[in-house]
């Protein structure tokens, strides 16, 4: 029997929930609602038009408006749900009135953690979200001789590469002692804040945001290591799970803040899904819920969640969170935890690291690869890795991601054989040289 | 207590096996007889200098000799070794005599099948293998024509690469109908013939060599399909163990012709060991014997051979060969089986296949990916795959050949995590599309 499903939100879990929907059984009716202009785009590619990477704005756009149209799936642009009633099952739509529905992904997604410091209205101000807004904003972005990056998150890592690509003085401002540092390790991200010097970023670390000043605009951003002057802000603050909607619902969330679901990405209510970075999900390791990951989380979580409500069966499962970026003049990159993550959480664990390169030693456009591993100390079984190198990384980090889900250990890490060719790859791949130096650093008590 | 160990063979398996005996103990004496000039140089950097793509053969030195002299490693250059007595436990050294030994590590390599055709003794046939050769011959490069490889077998490909990019008009000969047939797919050589035809490379498949023509000098390359012009050959036939010292003195050989050897790579001769492509190993899938891997793989089994000969315990595993290399403009690699091989043993299989791509579809320099994933029909468990594109190839085939090592199915791989950043992957890794076709094309009994 089909059914009537809606979707609140437009971002990759709405899409890919409302693809899910149509693919467990075509004959099901789905509505997505969006607060934007458009769906089906990749903000993610946002950072890289700003810095010039990209030559338009236009290519980030995956499919015509048309051609949800054609696939059946009904989305109501601009338009804002204000509330949603689990019991009556409908959700009230501004102008629209009450929608019935039978089954109810919501995919709400983030929002930036609010900065907490006066002069959050004043023009110049820069969250990075909406396409049609990054628009306006690159115009704008023309004009800017000094801007400031706020927090030195995923995309404010991404965000300070592009401004610094695109010749703009820019000063990256963060709380904590180095970059990502939530994330990242000390020793991972120290080359890419080399290079960030090298292109004339100016790095203000164990520095917190205080104020922003001007009139109506910036003129500069207030820090406890002093005033900067800037003409720009960029917001990259802490991404939140934006559940305001279904929490006034009675939607059940979770430590993070995100919505609590199940394996079947199904909420705390009968019939209702929920999706993308507005849901917590259980990590593989710590079963622990996270937030916040990627599109490509969101875009798959989302079609399980409409497979479901749409009357099919499918599991998600926890999350080993590969990841990668580039930054500054490198790829950074890992899967699940690395040492400042795992010690913040108490888990005990042994480390190899390495040095490899990405090619022959010989070949031209050889590159540094840091590869570090860590293993539970017992059985040596990976539970997380990070990397910095250029060539490979991410396809490394889905690959380590996928070894601590299957428990590989240390020693099958070490036996592992690998691509020997000079173009690319070298002798001794430097994931295998960093679980045999973790090897034998046991081995020598080290 | 110390051993007087000989290696014979000064390959990848050779120093690593020197490697290995010091590892072991670094009081061990080792001996290297080598009938070449230099050790510790890359051969499979050769093709890259004659393709221009690397500046220079020094650079292809790994180390200086006074190298092996500090790390305790007595290297004979240009030494013969012409008997082993496995009774006596001594080997004959030309212009030496005997030499006595503890334990032996044969590391005596590959030798080319020979074509079997007349005319081969004429000037202008070049096997690819010693470097001062090839120092030689790359002057002589300077001067061909035209020029016809012989076999499309992988160093083959890499060949016809070079002199195509080297501008020399060429030829390829091969009796099967594609490149590297033996062990790629049709559907993933594909692109790389196309490509090779856009470089003015003249592809002769489904082709037999007949003869060599000339007087002193190569004139042209008789073929069933027709008499080529040229003044190089290039005689990239097959590699097969070089074990006629070793066949001699009595150790076993198996029906690749390379050495039987346990996973401590002994031979069937007490105290003596092998390693490299003269020795045979099995594969992980089908238990059955394997020769001619990479120099990776020789430099690896070099390492346990060595350390067991040194008085340590290491055990090599069975091999699930991840390869890869550049071959037109184009990257192609795999692990364990494609399906013309998995055809050929007898191996049932359900394939998923993808068209992927290496970063965001908005992204510069963007490529596709072909992934073809082929696993057992009744678990699912994967038993090889098959790619070609650019980015990741290598990195992907690492990934798989693990992935079929330990088990891994077409359900895992499809609900793999991956890394989405638009310049370094994509929203759907081409692995992921890959096995959910494999699994969609069941579910539709496709």
């Amino acid at each position: 029997m089909p059914h009537r499903i809606l979707v609140i939100g437009g971002g990759a879990a709405g899409i890919g929930a409302a693809g899910g929907v149509k693919a467990a059984d075509p004959r099901n009716e789905v509505t997505v609602y969006t607060e934007f202009e458009d769906v089906g785009y990749s903000p993610c590619g946002i950072p890289y038009v700003h810095g010039k990477e990209i030559d338009s704005f236009e290519r980030l756009f995956l499919a015509q408006k048309e051609a949800y149209v054609q696939a059946g799936i009904d989305v109501h642009y601009e338009t804002w749900v204000s509330s949603i009633d689990l019991h009556r099952k409908v959700i009230d739509v501004v102008g629209e009135g009450e929608v019935h529905w039978d089954r109810l992904v919501v995919a709400t997604g983030f929002e930036y953690s609010d900065p907490g410091v006066p002069g959050g209205r004043l023009d110049g101000l820069y969250y990075v979200k909406n396409i049609r807004r990054a628009m306006e904003w690159d115009k704008v972005l023309d004009t800017v001789r000094s801007a400031v990056v706020v927090h030195a998150t995923p995309l404010g890592l991404e965000m300070t590469t592009a401004l610094a690509h695109r010749g703009i003085d820019t000063h990256l401002v963060d709380p904590q002692p180095w970059a990502l540092a939530d994330v990242v390790d000390p020793d991972i991200i120290a080359p890419v804040q080399d290079s960030w010097q090298e292109m004339g970023v100016h790095l203000h670390f164990n520095t917190t945001l205080t104020s922003f000043n001007g009139t109506q605009r910036l003129q500069s951003v207030g820090t406890t290591a002093g005033e900067i002057p800037a003409d720009l802000a960029v917001l990259s603050t802490h991404k939140q799970p934006n559940v305001t909607l279904a929490a006034r619902a009675g939607l059940r969330t979770g430590p993070t803040g995100g919505l609590v679901v199940n394996e079947r990405m199904a909420t705390s209510a009968p019939d209702v899904y929920a999706a993308g970075d507005c849901a917590e999900l259980p990590h593989g390791v710590t079963r622990v819920g996270v937030t916040g990951l990627t599109g490509s989380h969101a875009y798959a979580q989302g079609k399980v969640a409409g497979f479901n409500a749409g009357g099919g069966t499918k599991r998600y499962q926890p999350v080993y969170v590969p990841w990668g970026t580039p930054a500054g003049k490198w790829v950074i990159g890992g899967a699940s935890f690395g040492e400042t993550l795992a010690t913040a959480l108490g888990l005990p664990f042994v480390v190899g690291r390495a040095e490899g390169i990405s090619r022959a030693r010989y070949y031209p456009g050889v590159r540094p690869v840091r590869v570090k591993l860590l293993a539970e100390p017992d059985q040596l079984r990976l539970i997380g890795a990070q990397m910095v190198g250029q060539e490979g990384i991410k396809e490394r980090a889905d690959f380590l991601a996928t070894a601590v889900k299957f428990g590989l250990t240390l020693r099958d890490l070490a036996a592992m054989e690998n691509v020997y060719s000079p173009a690319i790859g070298a002798l001794n791949e430097p994931i295998v040289l960093a679980a045999q130096n973790g090897l034998d650093s046991l081995a020598g008590g080290g």
